[in-house]
């Protein structure tokens, strides 16, 4: 009997002890080294028989402590398909439908499913303004000082100490600060590629960045993206050589919300150390996780000092501080020597606000509230998205931060979609966006941190109703 | 007679009228239209001799009123002379020493001659702190939300209403807010180019633009450039059909402190749009004139909208908010996407405080009172170069703005002079960092817009000392 088969074989007992309720919502699953000894196969067959699972969302797993029946395996809806990888086809990214989407940025009247900004009452507003109102009086120069090129040194220490999940790996002086991740995102690719060179986005890719490489002449190549474990890294492995840098999120992906499981991350990093390509790492949601604890990002399995790992505030604080930083690893030099040309120096006060805040807002005790309410959105959003939307329609299974994304029937566009919705200052992300081919166009992202209320949930019954009629 | 011959003898005649006391200082010349009947020459005659008498500092012109002879008629130090066109030489710009210099701009112990940073005492701090007090307070998201891509429309809105200069011609829809007029050039060009591209410089040319061109892997063309009219129109002409964009500083030129005449500038203007050729134009130093009036911007000729024209409060109100905008004429949609990719959109709460100021804050009355410093600050330096440096020091004669530039003798290599200044904590901006050429060695740029106390004259003597020492 194939190794294929076998694994599917072991899934399809397990659905069954499932689907007979011998394992029960909230069971754990035996450890994979249990398991292995009790179907007699090998590591990998488990391994690959469990994410089979995962992907028909009957189980999930937690990192370090196992799989568990899932709370969703009654769910009615698929996950999402995975991509096959395109090459041939005809490029081109909707600039004018991403103008049109971030248009809405500023909007005030807008239920904002569209771009990842977080609910005023997320974040701790008037904390931040005590902050900045002491960091003004303090300061004798009221701000008009330039701010040292690598970035505000204050800031650069609370961020290294913040950065606990890399266990003391970074200091101050790795990092560099950045006008929120996006720029981050951005000067590290000028710092690693030139116009020509090629770059590995996960498919569907977050349109920030990938209007971000294409600006930049920079070559995107797409790699197939599964909702659960993210990068296909067989694919990846196959275009790895032809890479001048990877772009990836991998905690809590946007759009799709996965968080690449460890086995994968220690991987990739093995094989961006064997062909030296560098990685930026966009980290931006790791600290916004459902589950236990804090993911690892690649940047702790990194060695060479090829991972570019990338943090902000501006999912969690402050999204208009435009406030990030970058531990470009040994790219140190050639980003700082970007962001001097791109803007001599960062803007001053706000580093110090946040840092402040860092050293004394109970960044803690916030992120913890904050999980809990972003939590408790997701099951919302995903309970009214079972209840309104049709049947068909395929929903991802975010781990942690912002974003949920549908795939709806093969029938809509939801680029049409979006104009019918708008007019009805409702703003949601259509697919289209997130590739640079033709591709994704019966897709939409929906951000779930906004605030929950009850003009948002009839705004999603009206969203469904405009699915419904299309069909 | 050959018309070469005619302008020099013009030339000899004024000279010998100066120094035998027919013509005093003060002394307003003949107008062109009077001088050409009085020499029975052409105007272009008339103009290139007045043009030489400026060039030796003999005479100095004041825009729309004429030729005068100049308060520095009895200077001892000539001017700096005009670098030849270079093509075929080896090109390598000193990142390291530009490095070196901007790694300086956080530093409070150093006597700063190096970068163009205006004293503290010349800035309105009490005012800006209460601004920036005053908008925190208004704002109930403690600027937290996102500024339109666009930019703050407030300021936006200030910013217009000030470009009186421009009697009219742009509104608050034709600006695009930028982090600082570096940050504006460097997203003017990346709207306008692509690697490989050429792009037109002065030469000597501010080092922040010329790492912006080639980090962005384009070429640089250095066009001849005279201390009194900039850049040289035929040499400019020559190249102009091989060129994606120019990149010119038209008023107080940095480093050479120029203001290039009103016919020049239309001249310029002309022969873009024939070629349809991009100018970025910064005009930050543009308030800050020494003469009677504001001079106008090549912006104010074009009907093409190929002048994409810049203007920050980094000279005059606070460096470290990184406050700058662009009108940047028919680029627009281009430079509102590059700046999306770059950032997303500008940090917020800064664009309300100086919009705040530019309404409320009697900016005018602040510019007034900074020229009158700067102006004071100049004649100083002026005088303490003269009185300290030796005699072969050719010296600029800026007509505003903050820098003056200096070629010393030709053993002198201000590299190696720039180490031995630092350790006395002074710093200055050696010339070679002014061309991507082997060039400008024995020249230096000084910021005379700090605070003029004694120290800062004794560092001058010191200099001065350390620069006879190697001749």
């Amino acid at each position: 009997m194939s190794k294929d088969v076998l694994y599917l074989k072991i899934a399809k007992s397990v659905t069954e002890q499932i689907k007979s309720d011998t394992l029960q919502l909230g069971d754990r699953l035996p450890s994979l080294r249990s398991a292995q000894k009790l179907y007699n196969v090998s590591l990998n067959t488990v391994k690959q028989a469990y994410m089979e699972l995962e992907s028909r969302s009957l189980v999930e797993s937690r990192p370090k402590y196992g799989y568990f029946v899932s709370q969703t395996s009654q769910r009615k809806l698929a996950l999402p398909s995975v991509a096959p990888m395109k090459v041939a086809e005809k490029k081109n990214t909707p600039e004018d439908l991403i103008d049109k989407v971030f248009g809405t940025i500023d909007g005030t009247d807008v239920t904002q499913f569209a771009l990842g900004i977080p609910g005023k009452s997320f974040l701790p507003l008037a904390k931040l303004k005590k902050c900045m109102i002491n960091v003004i009086k303090r300061k004798n120069d009221s701000g008009t000082d330039y701010e040292p090129v690598q970035g505000n040194e204050y800031l650069r220490r609370e961020a290294a100490k913040w950065a606990l999940v890399l266990e003391g790996k970074i200091s101050e002086d790795d990092l560099v600060i950045t006008s929120g991740a996006m720029n981050a995102v951005y000067t590290c690719l000028m710092a690693v590629t030139k116009p020509g060179d090629s770059v590995a986005v996960e498919s569907p890719v977050y349109f920030g960045v990938l209007q971000a490489i294409q600006q930049l002449g920079l070559k995107v190549v797409e790699i197939p993206t599964h909702p659960i474990c993210g990068v296909d890294l067989d694919a990846l492995k196959k275009v790895l050589p032809t890479l001048s840098a990877c772009c990836f999120v991998t905690n809590f992906n946007n759009p799709l919300g996965f968080q690449m499981p460890d086995e994968n991350k220690k991987e990739l990093v093995r094989m961006i150390t064997e062909y030296n390509v560098p990685l930026i790492e966009d980290d931006i949601y790791g600290n916004l996780y459902f589950g236990s604890e804090r993911p690892k990002p690649c940047k702790f399995y990194d060695e060479a000092g090829l991972v570019m790992w990338i943090g902000s505030v501006s999912k969690t604080l402050a999204p208009g501080y435009r406030v990030g930083w970058v531990a470009p690893g040994k790219f140190k030099e050639k980003v700082i020597r970007q962001k001097l040309v791109q803007t001599v120096c960062s803007p001053s006060l706000y580093p110090d606000v946040i840092a402040d805040f860092l050293e004394h807002g109970r960044y803690d005790h916030h992120l913890r509230m904050f999980r809990n309410k972003l939590y408790a959105n997701y099951l919302q959003i995903q309970k009214s998205v079972i209840q309104y939307f049709p049947d068909n329609t395929k929903i991802s299974e975010p781990k942690g931060g912002f974003m949920l994304w549908l795939e709806l029937d093969k029938k809509i566009c939801t680029e049409d979609l979006y104009d019918e919705a708008m007019r009805q200052k409702i703003s949601f992300a259509p697919g289209r966006m997130f590739s640079q081919y033709n591709q994704y166009q019966n897709c939409m992202r929906l951000n779930y941190a906004l605030e929950w209320t009850d003009r948002v949930e009839s705004d999603l019954e009206k969203l469904a109703k405009m699915v419904k009629k299309r069909i």
